[in-house]
């Protein structure tokens, strides 16, 4: 069974990579990462390439795929050959997925009318004009397609997925061998719990980030 | 300030990936991926590359390193050249880290001599031959070396880290960027935690592991 994670221009190392830990564990099953053509694709903030090892024409109807999100999402959101490789792969596909604002892509492909989606909270606007009801939850399952929030919120989401697939003895197991029990030293993951200053500091990065400066707090 | 991210065969991506997502927000710092020479290294199961960006010895001095776990540390438990690497950088380094069995190598440079340090769960035994005494925290502070658990551990790590270099308000606003809210379907990524078949199920992986098998649940 193949599993597609496209990337592209600016987009979000942990969006894709933190699927990709859970569900290369899933038995049976490949990753691939693909893109317009095989080769590098640079992050948002320029310090991390990941390599592409085939085109999107060469994996055009992956069992699942998973879009990752970053601010290269707002240019892929008119970029005819990745809408149309969504579009193409959504057609049979058992789960169409995203993290974080890759669902403006999904949307964008229109496999998000009438369904309810998620995304980066600072997102959820942008969401709703992509043709989606904009849910403020971390992992959204509708049928086949399952949207995830911000960027670690993928973990969640491939686990979920690892289990609607393999079950829940095997999704665990993953946990497990990822030794995913989150401590975090602050409980600041959400604009409902994070302190203001925090929000402040965030919401002036996101701005220069839709300004097109480099991603930093 | 340069934090820096060695890589290597066989490395675990979320390891690095995890760190690099929180860290690369601080402001002011710029993290590279360095490898014996510049290029591509293949994660443990050979279905993710990321691509070093410079050599260990471009860059010998860094002020922060993080050493990222995988099946590959053994080896580079004997690899001199990143072994006086991580020996050398920790003589005037801020922060030496690792997450997962990254600290493996940190402890054949014998910079766990004596201090507590944590590893993932099925490396605790190796930990302790590698001279630390371990311990099953999620993340270990013994003045500026830190170590974290399994995997995904290695995202804590980092907003610890960044809470010491920036302060909280900036720790707490990288964490709400990267929505790092976690609500896993499970509570099953602690060895206390999982149920029994899920422990079983993932023993399994990690001697198939040990034997050179591909990673897979």
């Amino acid at each position: 069974m193949d599993i597609a994670i496209p990337l592209f221009d600016r987009f979000t190392a942990l969006d894709a990579v933190g699927p990709y830990e859970v569900l290369s564990r899933l038995p049976g099953h490949r990753i691939t990462f693909v893109a317009d053509r095989p080769g590098p694709k640079t992050t948002d903030n320029g310090m991390l390439t990941i390599v592409a090892e085939k085109a999107l024409a060469d994996l055009p109807r992956p069992e699942i795929f998973v879009v990752p999100g970053g601010i290269g999402t707002r240019a892929m959101m008119r970029d005819q050959p990745l809408i149309d490789w969504v579009r193409g792969a959504h057609e049979t596909s058992r789960y169409s997925c995203s993290v974080c604002t890759g669902s403006l892509v999904l949307g964008a492909a229109g496999l998000l009318d009438g369904l309810e989606a998620t995304t980066h909270w600072a997102s959820m606007e942008l969401l709703g004009s992509a043709g989606a009801t904009p849910v403020s939850r971390r992992v959204v399952e509708q049928g086949k397609v399952i949207t995830a929030a911000g960027v670690s919120s993928g973990i969640d989401m491939a686990l979920t997925l690892a289990a609607r697939i393999a079950g829940d003895a095997v999704a665990q197991a993953i946990q497990l061998g990822i030794e995913y029990d989150p401590q975090p030293p602050f409980d600041s993951g959400s604009l409902d719990k994070a302190p203001r200053e925090a929000i402040d500091l965030c919401r002036r990065v996101e701005r220069a980030v839709d300004e097109g400066e480099p991603v930093r707090v």
